[in-house]
C-alpha cells in the first residue's frame, strides 16, 4: 500500500518500520525531524508537513495525546487539505470526546476514520506483535488490513463506530492499571509480613494469574526496579483520566479506577511520572512506612 | 497414610475422597453427619467426635471459617485430647491472628502444625487440582506429601511459619476479589456505551489476562449469572475482610481493598450474598442505574 | 457606581438586584432575555450583547460554567471590545485553568480582571448576606467594594493572584460534597440500627458540628427530601471535578473528593442529577438495600 | 450519690474528680493504681478490686477498650461478683458487639446497663462540658443523672436501648475523622498552590464550618503541630475501625471511613500513632510529596 505514517515516538517508529519492511510505500512526518533518519534510511519518504503525509490509499497517526492530535489535525488545517478518499486510521489512545469530534470532522472534510489503537508496549510494536482494537468502516478496515498485518499479531474488530474501539483501549488500560496496583498492594502486605514478594508473584503467576501484566510489572514491583521505563506512569495517569471520562460521561462510576488515580497522582508528586507504571509498588512501599 | 479428616462442606468431601481414592485409610468427622454418607460408602470410617479423628498419623481440617475451628479445636477441647505426635494440617482460610494463637497452643499441646490453604474452588478440589499453599515444619509437611499428592496438583512450600501460607492466601483472595471488581467495573463501562462485555472480555482474555479468573468471572459478569455459586459473596467478603485485618496488623492499607469491600457490603445488603462473588458486576450495573 | 452584570441565572439576578437596589446603575445581560425583566422592572438598563455590558467602571459577570464564560468571552469576541480600564469581576465558580486564561487574556486586553467567587445559595445571594472571596488587583477590588457591601455580608480578601480566590471556593465546595457524603453515610448507619436520623443530627448539630451545613443539608438527607434544588446535585459534581482537577495540576490527591464524585455520578445515573445535593443521602440508603 | 468509678485514664480521672466536686462519695479503682492519687487526696475512697467498686448505687466506666472491659468484667468475674441492683453506666467507646454482649451478661446478672459514652476530650472533661450520650432503661438513667449533671453540660437520652448510645458514639467519631482528613486534603490543596492554609480555614470557620472540630484540628493542620495529643491517631483508627464494625453488620458501607481508614494505617505505619488526630494533615502533605 502507499501509506502516510505521522507521529513517530517510539511506538510509531516501530510501526512504521514494520510496514516499510513488508513492503509498503510509507511517507513519514514528525513534528522533530530526528525521529524520521531511521526510517528515512530505511527507505521512507520524509515529508516536511504533516498534510502531505495525508496522500494516498491511508495515513496512520501515532500522536502523543489529545492535545498534539488536535494541534496537528484541526489546528493546523491538515483535514482541511487532507486528499478526498483518503482512509485515516489513528492508532493512538484518545479521548471518546475527541474521537467523537473527529468522526464529524472527517465525515465533513471527506477522509474515511478508522480507530484502531493498539494493546502493547514498544518492545512489542518493534515485534510487530501488537493487537490492534479497530472500529470504522468495515471497508476501509479491509483496505488497511495488509499494513495491520505487518505491524500486528492481530486484528480485532469491535464495530463499525469508531468510539468502540477507544472505549475498549481506555477499559483495558484501565484494567492494567488495577492490575499493577493491586500487585503492588499485595507485594506490600508481603513485605510487611517479611515474606519476599517474589516466592508470592511466583505462585500467583503460576495459579490465578498467568499473562504478561502479572508477571512483567509484577516483577518489577517485587525487584523494586522502575526503570527503563517501558510504560511511564504519567501516561497511564493520563489513559486512567480518560477511562474515567470515558465513563463519567455515560454515568458510569470506576471506583478502583479513582484510587489508582489518587495514588498516580502521589507517583507525581514524588518525581517518578516518568519511572514505568511498575512504580505504583513504590506508592504502596512508601505509604507502608518502608524505604523505596 | 493413616489420616483423619474433618470438616466435610463440599471443598472438604472432594478432598477426603481424592485422599481415600488415592489408598489412604481415612477417619472422617462433620458436626452434620449427612456429609460423611458418600464417604462412609467410599470407605471412609465415620467417627462420632472430631478428638477421635485426631489420631494416627496425620489429621486435615477444612472448617468453614474462625469461629467453627476455635468452636471445634480450642473450646470443644479436642487439642487437648490429641495424640501426641499427630500432625494437624489446617487447610482451610483462617485469619493470621487465629494462626498464631493455633501455632502456639499445638506447641503447648504435642501437636505439629501445618498450615496449608489451597487454591481452588469445589470443581477444582473435585478433579484434584488443587494449589496447595503450605507451610510449617518441613519435616511434617514431607511426612502429609504423599496426601497434598492425591488431592492438589502442585504443592507451595512457602516457609516454616505457618502464618506464611496464610498470608499467602488472603493476598490471593483479595487479588481475585480485586480483579472481579475491576472486571465488573469494565463491563459496566461497555454497557454505558451498548458495547456487548463478551466482546470486549474476548479481547481481554486473549492479550493482557489470560487464566481462569477473568474468563470464568468475566463470563459471568457479562451473562448477569451468579448462579450456581462456586465461590459465595459473603465468603468472598470474610476474605477480603480478613486480608484487610492481616494488612492492619502490619500497618498496611490496601486502598483497593477497601473498595470492593464496600461493595461486598452492598451485595449483602440487596440479599445477593449467596450468590457467586461475580455479583458484584451486579452492584457496578446497579450504581450505573441498570436493571440488573 | 455604574456597572454591568451579565449571567442572570437565580444568583446573578438576586446579585444584579442588590446592587440596584444600593443605589448602582446597572447595565445587565442574559443570553435569554426572560431573565431581564424583573431587573428592567427595578431600574436596570437592558442591554442587546454582553459586550454593550463591558463598558462603565466595573462589570460583574455570573455565567453558568467553564463552557458558557469561554463562549460570551473569549469566542465571542466580548474581551476584544471591551473598554480599556474596565474592571471585570468574575463571581462564578471556574477551572482553575480558564482562570489562568483569563487572567492573561483581560491583561492582553487591558481589563482588570477580579476573581471574586461567592459562598452562598440563591436564598443567601437574595438576602446580600453571601460571603465573597476576592483575589486580584488590590486597587481595583477597592473599586468595585461598594457592590460587593451591597450584595454580601462580608469580603474575604485572599491575595492579589485571582486563582487563589477560585482554589478557595473549590475547596470549600469540597468540603461542602465531603460533609454532605459524611452525613449521608452516618444517616445511613442510624437507619441501619432503626435510629431516627432527626435524633443524631440534633445531637451533632448542637455538639460538634454547628453551623449551616450540617443542619440544612442534614435536614434534608434526614428527611429523605431532595427538592426544591437550592444546589443541584449536578452542579455539585461539576464543582467537585474542578476541584479534583484543580488538585490534581498541583500534583495533589483528594481521595475524599474521589469518593462523592463517585458517588455523584451514580446520583446522575439514576436521574437525579436535578434534585438538591443532599440526594447523596439517597445513595448511601440505595446502596445500603433500603426503598428510597 | 454513692458510687463508684473504674478506669481513670486523663478522661476518667477528670470526670470522677467532678463527681467528687459536686459532692458524690466515690470509690475508685484502677488496674494501675497511681492514677487513684489525686483523687484520693480530693476525698476518694480507692478500693483494691474492681468488684469492690460494683456497690452503692451506681458504678461507672471508663475503660481503655472492648479488650480492657472484656478482662475486668467478664474474664476477670466482676460482674457475677456485682452488688445486685446496682447501675452500671458504661461511658466508653466500645463495640456494637460487646454492647449487645454486655447487656445480656448484665441482665443475666441482675445488674443495669446504661451505656453512656461521651463528645469531648480531656480538656472538656476536666470542664465538667462534656456531652454525655445515653441509653438504656429510663429510670436506671433518671437516677444516675444527678452525677451526669456534675460531669457533663448536656444529656442526650437517645433511647431505651443501650447499643444505640454506641451507634451514635461511633457514627459521631467517624464523622469528625472524616472532617479532619477533608480539612487535611483541602490544607494540601492550598499548600499545592502556595496559599497559606490559615487564610483558608479562616473563611471556612467564619462561614460554612464553624464549631470546635474545624476550627481546632484545622489549626493544628495548618500548623503542622500534632502534639501534644488531645486524642492520639491511634486511638481514632479504633474508633473508624469499630464504626466500620458496627456499619458492616447492618450491611452498611462507609466508603468515607474507608479512605480514613487507609490514612490513619499510614499513621501508624510512619510511627505517628500516638501524634493528635490532626497527624491526618502530615500523610495528605507526605502524598503530596511536601516535606512534613
Amino acid at each position: 500500500m502507499d501509506i502516510g505514517f505521522i507521529g513517530l515516538g517510539s511506538m510509531g517508529q516501530a510501526m512504521a518500520l514494520n510496514a516499510l519492511k513488508a513492503g509498503h510505500t510509507v511517507r513519514v512526518w514528525n513534528r522533530s525531524r530526528d525521529a524520521t533518519k531511521q526510517l528515512a534510511e530505511q527507505g521512507a519518504t520524509v515529508v516536511d508537513t504533516a498534510a502531505e503525509a495525508f496522500v494516498g490509499e491511508a495515513v496512520f497517526s501515532m500522536l502523543a495525546d489529545d492535545a498534539a492530535l488536535r494541534a496537528v489535525l484541526i489546528d493546523g488545517g491538515v483535514l482541511q487539505q487532507a486528499q478526498k478518499g483518503v482512509i485515516h486510521v489513528n492508532m493512538a489512545t484518545i479521548s471518546i470526546a475527541l474521537c467523537d469530534e473527529l468522526v464529524a470532522l472527517h465525515q465533513q472534510h471527506g477522509v474515511a476514520y478508522v480507530a484502531a489503537p493498539v494493546l502493547g508496549r514498544p518492545d512489542v510494536a518493534a515485534a510487530a506483535k501488537l493487537n490492534i482494537v479497530a472500529a470504522g468502516d468495515d471497508e476501509a478496515i479491509n483496505r488497511v488490513q495488509p499494513v495491520f498485518d505487518a505491524i500486528g499479531q492481530k486484528t480485532w474488530r469491535v464495530g463499525s463506530k469508531p468510539q468502540h474501539a477507544n472505549v475498549f483501549k481506555l477499559a483495558a488500560n484501565f484494567m492494567l492499571a488495577a492490575a499493577i496496583e493491586t500487585t503492588s498492594e499485595a507485594a506490600s502486605l508481603m513485605s510487611g509480613y517479611d515474606i519476599d514478594p517474589h516466592a508470592f508473584l511466583d505462585v500467583i503467576t503460576n495459579t490465578l494469574f498467568p499473562g504478561p501484566v502479572y508477571q512483567g510489572y509484577g516483577r518489577m514491583i517485587a525487584d523494586h526496579r522502575y526503570e527503563p521505563a517501558l510504560f511511564k506512569a504519567k501516561l497511564g495517569l493520563k489513559d486512567v483520566r480518560l477511562a474515567l471520562a470515558a465513563a463519567e460521561t455515560v454515568n458510569v462510576a470506576l471506583p478502583v479506577a479513582s484510587v489508582v488515580r489518587d495514588n498516580l497522582i502521589e507517583v507525581l508528586a514524588h518525581g517518578d511520572g516518568d519511572k514505568d507504571f511498575a512504580v505504583l509498588g513504590r506508592v504502596a512501599a512508601r505509604r507502608a512506612g518502608r524505604a523505596v
